[in-house]
């Protein structure tokens, strides 16, 4: 296991995008400034996916316009397509992260499109993105699962994550968009793809829909990696089954990995009370027992 | 990791006692009777504690006589002293669980007693269990934190839990009462405890307090344990952090360990539809992830 881990924090875009509640501009950004101010290396600050789809995100430049840049701090932003990667370029956005499905069906339901149509959408975006000297992360969703053609090939999440990578993402993150998987299949996919992309240039995310997250997690360090996502409060859900759990909470990951002895640089108290604070925003308890646990103590 | 895991269902004990709704009698008993039906071998039926500290299972007697009792299937009941293991073979009880902390101030605070004295107590309890062929399993708690101490010599852990064993019990659960530890120390006890008890005489009992439980449980499996208690819906409280969660769940923990290819031999469908159930009784959503995610697909 290494003897540090970075966490990427996710809350404010994959959290908020699937949240009821409609958080204000306000709210956003200083949800970006409290999460910075607690250490973490890397935010992702919001998503310039159109409106239409994520009507949360709609302020997707007024956020990212009002958040204090703190130096040694990454802010990636999802960008979809070249339009998106303009209006992001537009406020000054310094990182992008593009996404793809390892799954066939996933694809063709989510955005009409076969994997490799999708990945060629992207083309345009990674050209011009290192022209322009943007660092970019890729998604690969639905690594353990898909909600419409149930397995996902190992090969898939392989090849898609190789292209992601060979197209020029400095990391590519892998993620169990519905939540289904568990240790041994996680840490399977993960040696797969570890064959053909560096350990050092991955990521694992997770959503806990089945309680499954931070084992998961285990299994994958154990495996190596060194890049865990994370969204605070474990804010987000899953569109694919209602009423379930969302992302999986930084505050637990984090507390894991300092009981494991793995330094994160992120102060947990800070973590958990912004993590309150944003649950009283969205009106709801929070989705981290670690951050349930220090309230109570 | 075995491939054959043995669950002990502690909801109708560990997880009722601390659940503010009263349960009535009639329900207990469709309570252990529907979980005995989904192919677990070990459900811990009721506790014999003084109705005095467990209002909520006063009923032990009537509850213990009511359950049908399925072949292959054990039901052990908590007995403190010689009064409760009296009254509870009155009523037929078969297999007992003792119970004792590996903190000194816990003991000191809870029952007014050294560990070497709890343990003391438990000597004519272990006599006469042994006389009369009824089996006996033993508690350690607070092997990973203490409310009040804070941190436990692992020497405690190991003494009490071979003491116990020496004793007589046949398996040592040993108990994460306030839900902090992580993966690395849970081995780490694990490993030590194993250097004196058999390992096939240990099982593992986590409460989810900070989200870690299910990892532990994996970093216990992948040190050798066989044995895991859980909670049907993730019932239980604790006491000593208000609002925290319960018990790890045992839909999350069947689904884990089916997904990692471990045998359980129990039916998850049927395990979280009790689990469902039962969270209707308590008026609450269930504290099990799994059984949410299989409600909602």
């Amino acid at each position: 296991m290494k003897s540090r881990v970075r966490i990427v924090e996710v809350g404010p875009r994959d959290g908020l995008q699937n949240e009821k509640v409609t958080v204000a501009t306000a709210d956003k950004i200083e949800l970006v400034d409290r999460l910075s101010a607690t250490g973490l290396q890397s935010i992702e600050a919001t998503s310039f996916v159109s409106p239409k789809w994520v009507p949360q995100l709609a302020d997707a430049a007024e956020v990212y316009a009002g958040i204090q840049r703190r130096p040694g701090v990454h802010y990636p932003v999802l960008v979809p397509n070249e339009r998106g990667y303009e209006r992001a370029r537009e406020v000054g956005v310094e990182e992008i992260a593009v996404f793809t499905a390892a799954s066939e069906e996933f694809n063709r339901r989510n955005i009409n499109a076969s994997i490799e149509e999708s990945l060629q959408r992207f083309e345009p975006v990674l050209r011009r993105a290192r022209a322009d000297g943007v660092r970019v992360r890729g998604y690969v969703s639905t690594v353990l699962g898909c909600p419409y053609q149930g397995a996902v090939p190992l090969a898939d999440v392989v090849r898609v994550a190789r292209e992601l990578h060979q197209m020029g993402c400095y990391e590519v993150s892998l993620g169990d968009t519905i939540g289904v998987g568990t240790p041994g299949k996680a840490r399977d996919m993960l040696r797969a793809v570890a064959a053909e992309v560096p350990m050092t240039a991955l990521a694992v995310h997770f959503h806990d829909t089945w309680g499954q997250a931070l084992a998961n997690i285990l299994g994958c360090l154990e495996e190596g990696v060194a890049v865990v996502d994370a969204a605070v409060a474990g804010t987000g859900g899953c569109p694919y089954a209602r009423g379930a759990s969302g992302n999986v909470a930084t505050e637990d990951v984090v507390y894991m990995l300092h009981g494991l002895g793995v330094e994160t640089g992120v102060d947990l108290e800070a973590l958990a009370a912004t993590g309150r604070w944003l649950s009283g925003l969205l009106g709801r308890e929070t989705g981290s027992k670690a951050g349930r646990a220090l309230t109570a103590a």
